[in-house]
């Protein structure tokens, strides 16, 4: 059943692209359906319930060298928390699935429980079933269920042109701590260390801002950033019909990590733009709402890093002299490299 | 992170348990929490949105030797589709996670989602997301939304002293079926042999059926046979803190799978009590409730097999001359052997 013939060649987006098609006459009536970050059920009039899936693989995403039961049990469900996040849900219930090996010890899976344990508490979040398999890879997968009202519902496809590009918090971090977790050996201040790999390791899903954009009415579409600013900012264009301008100067990318990156030659901006796993939500607004107006909407900082121009679906960086120079969507393809692909 | 400390030996329902007592208190008032066919979470009054998933692992519950993408693609929502069947709920929405060797051929993956397709098409239901990853080892897992009114929805707790124990269609097919697929060589006529590996490889879940018995309200308790007809009961005693009488003779096994059993050596009873994968519908049902006041209730056969006592949760077999004998909820320990165990 078995050959060369196609899937690294055609790769993740690829793949998930011949799969919507395939299903796209399937969609039983859902208000949203396959390519968001959540699946969307109306279950009265005007309420909805999401529906969302993610799994972690070992020595896919992550290896157990520098990565506890505990943090993998806290990021599965934190991923699935941040695509609830991003359609401006609530998130309620979830189900476990665990493949484990056989020679797999007890207390690891203790440890992953009480991870989950640890974030479903801190949101309220049942833990009402799920499956244990048996599997020579270990893998573990949360599917999530999350409420919403329908006219709250932000999606990839509503970004218009003449809109702008804001995200939340800053971006980079998760890729300067696995820096970090990679590179042991480098003369790294403990301190900022361990505050970069904990970025990594237990991300925090904007879970309580996601809900603020979408009851504030400001948002015209919204994602989660999984997989990097560009290629999620990508998803957006593509699902929109648009095209983006990024302002350089203005992608969030902290002093500490500027100053990492500078001492250890690495790019601080491709960290900020291509830098998967940072969590935070990336959501475009009508330019009739000015930022003082959105600030005061929102009881945390936002920055307005672009703005969406008229399509292709191409994004233009746009340097601090005004220079302008298309990138590509580049990113995590996955069957080259390790991150999930939302069908 | 590992050694050979427990997992073995503690077996997948050791785990189970551990599990649940981990997250007991996390059920953020869901209507059916953890340990059922499904979790349940009121939506409106009276109206429940049941969550299930299940998961197929290449190699550990199936071969790719004698089991096509398509056969798999139809399994994994069928096995879903009946957990739904468990509650009496009517399945609407699922997403589908495919972990995915880097080799496997694209072909393959078109297969898995025509059997997907198929059976979703049969009762509408929608394919509204998933997650796609690259994993060493292939894996499937469907996550099922289901509805259900909240009066109308079997526990496996329900189960109460002096019911009686029905099952519906016969039992012990898929085992035959099984046999067949791997016993490629043996003299089993063509047609009998597909009928049976089609039962195995396709399996049809009891979704009117379960529907139809939930709205007849005559049961008290119902569970899917998917691990064997006495490790599932063995859940409903367990639950429901009762015992249960099984009548040997009413075991219903079709003739031709004694046949074949007879004529290879093998046990038909064995078949019927511990072979998994029959996905009929195990329920239990008062006393007061006659078997022709059900059977008119339903528009299917379904057989008396046995009866509810008093506890412990233990399992007793009467055969044909009144003998009686406990006999053990064996049936599949998941880290010694290849099914999927419910949280």
């Amino acid at each position: 059943m078995r050959d060369n013939s196609g899937l690294a060649k055609v790769g993740e987006f690829g793949l998930i692209k011949k799969i919507r098609e395939q299903v796209k006459d399937l969609q039983a009536g859902a208000v949203v359906g396959i390519g968001d970050d959540a699946g969307g059920v109306e279950v009265e009039p005007g309420k909805v319930v999401l529906f969302t899936t993610d799994t972690l693989v070992e020595n896919v995403h992550f290896k157990w060298d520098y990565v506890s039961g505990y943090q993998i049990g806290w990021k599965t469900l934190a991923v699935n928390l941040s695509d609830i996040a991003a359609m401006g849900g609530v998130p309620t219930h979830c189900l476990v699935t665990l493949g484990i090996p056989k020679e797999v010890n007890l207390s690891l899976i203790d440890s992953i429980y009480q991870g989950l344990r640890a974030l479903a508490s801190l949101y309220n979040i049942g833990i009402i079933g799920g499956d244990i398999v048996s599997s020579p890879t270990f893998f573990i997968t949360v599917a999530l269920l999350g409420e919403a009202d329908k006219e709250n519902i932000l999606l990839r496809s509503g970004a218009k042109q003449g809109d702008f590009i804001y995200v939340t918090g800053d971006l980079g971090v998760s890729s300067a701590g696995l820096f970090c977790l990679k590179e042991k050996e480098l003369n790294v201040p403990i301190f900022l260390r361990e505050k970069l790999q904990e970025r990594h390791l237990l991300p925090s899903p904007r879970v309580n801002e996601g809900r603020q954009i979408a009851e504030a009415k400001v948002a015209s579409s919204m994602i989660d950033i999984s997989d990097g600013l560009v290629l999620d900012l990508s998803h957006i264009l593509e699902e929109s019909g648009v095209g983006a301008k990024l302002w350089e100067e203005k992608i969030p990318v902290s002093k500490e990590v500027k100053k990492l990156a500078k001492e250890f030659n690495r790019s601080f901006l491709d960290w900020g733009l291509y830098g998967g796993e940072d969590y935070e939500l990336l959501f475009t607004c009508s330019s009739r709402i000015s930022l003082e107006d959105i600030k005061n909407g929102l009881r945390f900082p936002v920055t307005k890093i672009g703005k969406i121009v008229k399509g292709p679906p191409e994004i233009i960086l746009v340097g601090s002299v005004g220079k302008q120079r298309k990138i590509e969507p580049k990113g995590w393809n996955h069957f080259a490299s390790p991150v999930s692909g939302k069908v």
